[in-house]
């Protein structure tokens, strides 16, 4: 395996600086690496293998020569790099929303849709992040007995809105541990520490947010599913860097509680806890740093009605890893 | 409205001092005040009116002369004092959940079914907080359209583990901050503060916890609808005192969101706050110490087949009030 150039585009952030961790760990063939930052981060060093790598400024010319980048910048920096970086000649695989749903752009959960990847015109697009951590055991159970709709509830991390959400969490529980007012909560709308704010994104005319439309419509593209259908509830919860979600699935075909924990158990990408006499689920805490997906509390839906295949679940995986860098360097090892 | 002698069976517990409260702020015509507690606490003073009263043993013969017994305590003692209450003359409300699905005991929600408070024999069962919460906002919607199936995730405090629950979180949120291990996290199963516990009671063989069955069998009751199915989700959340749920309702009949926001703007114990263009929302910070359910992100299903009618919303309410003392309280008043 010939090594590659790969540059990391908005390397200083939480996404970034797992990227650079998840080449490490996964041994990618790194030959040359290219943090890029925002002017304010050039020159300041990222760890590499051990080494302190500068980073350059995020510009088209920093292009040249690179074989891959790995994107985890916001949108707006996305859609003015990233065509730069085509033209030069690089693959890209872009964690942002710019791309997700564009018909050329293939948008990739490797367990799911690996196959798409061979598509692409210069970008790959990673999709959102409790987008990837339900499908990873949504897919088995739908190629087992044909998914028709999806109502989920999430219960999402503060990692969700980056660092600064990360540092915000923090701060809060000091405070509240303290006895002292929160004060203003940027980047949440409202205080996340002790309380849930049921609000990620911007809402559309029908009231639903960015984030619960990108279940629907990242998972149809995904699933290759054009028709499915997706009730989403989008919640942040005060909770560090791993996403849960409570998810019910409607079946075409019928599909025993039995059979559903067989599949997850053989399913790539997905650990089976599930124990109840022994008080064994899934939990945040426990998914954290971790990149598979742990499914659990796997049972018939009580409210399915007559005829109708249902089961409900509860996953947890962590928004950082599998959510992002680590779906986004399993997608460039497609292409090496 | 001749004055009462009120018992209080377990008045030293979080949802014994807010009885307290609720008594006094809804200025109910307590002639004396009996607040029984178990042998540790016999003596200690709880506050009524800015006046102590000392706790005396909670035994059979407390109960001689007591009018109304508002019970607080856990499903034991209840099962054992409160028919030595009823013996003596007294009326109970009780918040355990010792006698909630007895034929002969009407379980009530006053805004749902208060007409049932008049066929008891002694014993009046308040609902387990989460339906309580729940039904409130779903009751209405049903007498508009015909209720036929309910899809609940919650995400519930800390409170409703008792002061024990409330002391552990408080402990745990100070542990998290300081950089300290959290250690043995009793009454939970494990950590609370920046995770989350899907379990909530003991499991069924289907793999449901009592928490979640409570929603579709005292559901039944309530709302005299035995043969409604419900699937829901119940999860333990590092907040305080406000539970909070992501709710699906599938109707008979067709209703609209303008129809449906109209009837909860209307309906009893109901705040309606849902203004996505301003970030109006219900969040548990907003609804501690409140006892109105709030509610909000109402919108049609997307998920819903063709044909189907079905909305989701979420709500928040205080889990010590409104899903405990408030509603226990409430009855009461309709006994006077």
């Amino acid at each position: 395996m010939s090594e590659k150039t790969v540059a990391i585009l908005g390397a200083t952030g939480v996404v970034g600086q797992q990227m650079l961790q998840c080449l490490e760990e996964r041994n990618f063939p790194v030959g040359r690496l290219v943090p890029l930052a925002s002017e304010r981060s050039v020159g300041k060093p990222v760890t590499f293998r051990g080494e302190d790598v500068p980073c350059q400024l995020a510009a088209a010319d920093a292009f040249e020569g690179v074989d891959i980048v790995l994107g985890a910048a916001d949108d707006a920096t996305a859609r003015a790099l990233l065509p730069e970086a085509v033209k030069r000649g690089a693959v890209c695989v872009d964690n942002s929303h710019a791309f997700r749903l564009e018909p050329d752009v293939p948008l990739v959960v490797p367990e799911v849709n690996a196959a798409d990847i061979a598509a692409h015109h210069g970008i790959i697009a990673n999709p959102n992040c409790a987008t990837i951590i339900g499908l990873v055991p949504v897919w088995p159970l739908h190629q087992a007995a044909g998914l028709t709709r999806l109502i989920v509830s999430t219960y999402q991390a503060a990692s969700g809105a980056g660092k600064p959400g990360l540092d915000e969490l923090v701060r809060e529980i000091r405070c509240v541990a303290a006895g002292e007012p929160v004060g203003e909560s940027a980047p949440f709308q409202y205080q996340l520490a002790e309380n849930l704010i049921p609000q990620i994104g911007g809402f559309n005319e029908e009231g639903y947010t960015s984030e619960e439309m990108k279940m629907q419509n990242e998972g149809r593209k995904i699933m290759h599913l054009p028709e499915l259908r997706v009730n989403c509830t989008c919640v942040r919860v005060p909770v560090v860097r791993s996403h849960s979600e409570s998810i019910t699935c409607e079946f075409e075909r019928p599909i025993s509680v039995d059979e559903a924990r067989a599949i997850l158990e053989a399913a790539p990408g997905v650990k089976v806890v599930d124990d109840p006499a022994t008080s064994r689920y899934p939990m945040p805490l426990e998914t954290s740093d971790q990149d598979l997906i742990y499914v659990g509390r796997l049972r018939r839906d009580l409210s399915a009605p007559e005829g109708v295949s249902s089961l409900t679940f509860w996953c947890c995986g962590d928004q950082i890893r599998k959510g992002a860098a680590t779906n986004a360097v399993q997608i460039a090892e497609y292409l090496v």
